[in-house]
């Protein structure tokens, strides 16, 4: 039996931009859609053209998509002809193939927040709808409030529903706004609505975190009949998020009865890049991938207790639910036990240093390890740093140069136009060579901006190292990430730096310090000294 | 009728310790147990005592509870006598009322993990529960991989759980121990395991998280007849974390059918204190407590769609799924370029500024946080600095004090040992009382060690404010936030700073500039100026 099709639809641009903290520019959008559409969604909703200056942007340069890209709006408003909504015109004017527009299918809210009669509000949706027909948009309508509507005056609810559908709305979505619902209450509701004459292949489904079952709530609806799904990348979104694609689209891909039921737009190769588009949309919002996330998260195949991690060297299915390959992500056997040395080994390996089973440099590095991390250091990211503490205790680390002192002095002063400015010097001394060497540099870039103290001290850093000077000009600095973190009973400043070389590659350090210059600095030595090791420098 | 009493079993302390990068000392976890005490979860299970001295010692200090203590640790080895079994004995030494033992009960696992005849193991099984009931302990068994286990070999696994209720055994607990199994499956199971002949009054469930549907499969399970849920606060947890008891509370307590079926050692006055909790735990663990949590999280009741936000004001109903404040949070309407006049007057008001609707000053004021924001400034979580801004606008904001210049250097070198130590230095110029003053202060704390530049600079702020300086003396600096973020076209650093006084009392404050430096002195400087404001200061 052939399987039957399961839609997805994306609103990572438009609800996910509801979460508190997240702006995204329009060359943010760009970068999201370009992965989403790769990632194989059916639906990408853009935004709200005309409401927001970065979201007309955004659908002015998309270009063409696979998925369909979908603007999002409101239904006319009350005294206004469907045409002359200037609101609606502007979403109209967004020329994308499908144009979802929210309406109000709750009674409470429409004499509420309108101040409209009930009949009015019918009206307005059925106009709303058809008038994107008949401009040949693909038209979805968002029953906002469905579920709590429902609940209070079915008949009203779908009455909404009807006439969107009888307008011509290819989806209607009912919307758990407020993400109070609970599944097995979405599942009967659904069931219901399906019952009461409305096609399931019509329906989809929106559910909010409130609860923190967003997935099982919108599970729930398919299983009773739903065909579309909407949620968002990481499950951004209004107050606790929206559901969580990248949870929900394993489960639907890998898990029975979706698997062998429906089939989606995502194909199990796009699968295998899961993990990938999940930390770039991270990287976007410059945020710290979250650990525990279901199927992407760098702890989701972490095996921790002794006993799971030297039961998953038998026989991995002893304690993983499915093979982390399938969503990109890998296993994960911290250091700090037992299954340690044969996982430590592999990461050496990795670097291109081979150790025999049971050097005691194993030992004395894991523990290292242990003791840098309870300091506040963190070897998880930082594979560069790691590296060359494992060289050092190998005996596998000349001491190219060594650093005598530094100093860097920010001032903040008035100029010879009374304007504040600030300005940034660092001086670093090191020996190299058998020589002494004084390198001095400020923060200014050729614009004229002062780039601040870690910036002049990286430049005076990098200005003069001898002999090995011709190996590191083409590296520069690409990331910097701060957090304040705890090491041992204080607070601490942990830095971690990426750097990047004319050959594209990029490696990253850390550097842990109460002194947040003193942190940075010891990350930007790293960061040279691997260069250097990888160049093949000698002492 | 009467309502049906539901049992909550702690695992914080024991499976939310194999969390990646959690290590909870024992001070720790008596910190934890006391909260969870008082919260009025049924059991509290502390840890594997024998396999971890941290444990041992949790036992040994942590004194009579309301709640059930419980010990964890493994059904007796192939081989031992319960009696003689030493890793069940140092278990059963830690002296607790009940205790939980974890056993296999997939025939799979019994041959490959433990190698030994499954007859064998449903012995093991009945003779340590008989162990611990004749030891007068209430016993538990925690049944691993259950529902993996039941649907390869479902007649074993109901063996197993058999032989554990036939010894004794107050609870048996179905596992999941791999997170792999749906709700709809473990609902399915667990009515069969009832069905069978297992009272649901006997029956716990233990899920995870992988598939995000842990609270979902817990619910599940309670709606089949189980009558034991366990989880950990805030979902920690090996890999994804276990059953969220911070999000299952306050479904049971404040959804139906849950609220109107059962009874909890959870009140309703004990829910008021969760978001205090769940913030508690994120303290001891110095994490960030993440904001789009389901219930407690910062942005749980966060409007930031300008819809939402004015329909809240009207009715709160509207887009809350339940009074925040019943576990404790509070509603937020965040300043963001998405928010709406009606939002601002309302947290103007929050600051004591009352301004007519349609005042100019409004529209200035948010065209002033929008080109803000886009500089990279954050008044979602900077309050303090928010209500400055509008203070400026509002023509409410007195100069207080002048900053001239100031300067700070960081130097690295050799000591009289040859140790190279760190020292900043910072010299603050203001014009105070119409007077200049300099301060100058470094950044040695009381035990000789270095706190870095933005402390010095701190401290020579804070020095000599003139006659100002007797409002501030009460002050510190709280916590300190960098994240690297982007600003325009540039990567600019944001500093949020928090600080506090002898009332108690915590304000935000940020700053942005390329320059860390100047970012950080930006946030102490309105630190500094907010305290003025609210000590009722005069220019």
């Amino acid at each position: 039996m052939g399987r039957e099709r399961l839609y997805l639809y994306d609103t990572t641009l438009r609800d996910g931009q509801q979460t508190q903290g997240v702006q995204f520019s329009t060359a943010e959008k760009l970068k999201i859609a370009a992965a989403l559409d790769a990632l194989g969604v059916d639906y990408i909703e853009g935004g709200w053209p005309g409401a927001n200056p970065t979201d007309s942007a955004f659908f002015a340069e998309v270009g063409r998509t696979r998925a369909a890209m979908t603007a999002f709006g409101m239904t006319k408003r009350a005294g206004y002809s469907a045409e002359n909504d200037d609101v609606l015109a502007a979403v109209m004017n967004a020329g994308t193939p499908a144009v979802c527009v929210v309406g109000k299918s709750h009674d409470f809210h429409v004499t509420t927040a309108l101040g409209i009669g009930l009949e009015e509000n019918v009206a307005n949706i059925g106009a709303s709808v058809a008038h994107l027909v008949a401009s040949r948009r693909e038209a979805l309508f968002d029953a906002e409030h469905f579920f709590d509507g429902y609940k209070a005056n079915p008949d009203y609810a779908l009455t909404c529903l009807r006439a969107a559908l009888e307008a011509g709305a290819r989806w209607v979505v009912l919307c758990d706004t407020n993400g109070g619902t609970l599944p097995h209450e979405i599942g009967r509701i659904v069931s219901e609505v399906i019952a009461s004459g409305v096609p399931g292949g019509k329906v989809g489904i929106h559910t909010h975190n409130d609860t923190e079952m967003a997935v099982a709530g919108s599970l729930a609806a398919v299983d009773a009949g739903a065909r579309q799904v909407q949620g968002t990348l990481n499950g951004l979104g209004e107050r606790c998020g929206n559901a969580n694609l990248t949870a929900l689209i394993p489960t639907l891909l890998l898990k029975e009865p979706y698997a062998s039921r429906f089939v989606t737009g995502v194909d199990m190769e796009a699968l295998e890049g899961l993990t990938r588009v999940s930390r770039m949309l991270d990287d976007v919002l410059n945020r710290v991938p979250l650990k525990q996330v279901a199927y992407v998260g760098a702890s989701a195949f972490a095996h921790k207790a002794g006993l799971h991690a030297s039961a998953i060297l038998k026989d991995p299915t002893t304690y993983e639910h499915i093979d982390p390959a399938l969503v990109g992500n890998r296993r994960v056997i911290p250091m700090s036990n037992q299954a340690g040395q044969s996982n430590l080994r592999r990461r050496l390996a990795e670097a291109g240093l081979e150790v025999a089973p049971g050097d005691p440099a194993l030992a004395r590095i894991l523990e290292r390890v242990k003791t840098r991390e309870a300091e506040g250091y963190s070897y998880d990211t930082a594979q560069a740093s790691f590296e060359l503490l494992a060289r050092e205790e190998l005996g596998l680390l000349p001491e190219f140069f060594e650093v005598k002192r530094y100093r860097v002095t920010v001032e903040r002063r008035k100029n010879k136009y009374d304007r504040m400015v600030s300005l940034s010097e660092a001086v670093v001394v090191v020996k190299v060579d058998g020589e002494k060497k004084l390198s001095v540099s400020e923060s200014m870039d050729e614009e004229g901006n002062d780039r601040g103290p870690v910036n002049a001290l990286s430049k005076a850093l990098a200005k003069d190292l001898g002999s090995y000077q011709y190996l590191i000009e083409d590296m520069r600095l690409v990331d910097f990430k701060v957090r304040i973190t705890q090491g041992g009973t204080e607070a601490v400043t942990r830095v971690i730096i990426d750097s990047e070389d004319s050959s594209g590659r990029r490696w990253a350090t850390v550097g842990v310090s109460a002194n947040i210059v003193d942190a940075s600095f010891e990350a930007l030595l790293d960061a040279v000294r691997w260069k250097l090791v990888r160049a093949g420098a000698r002492a």
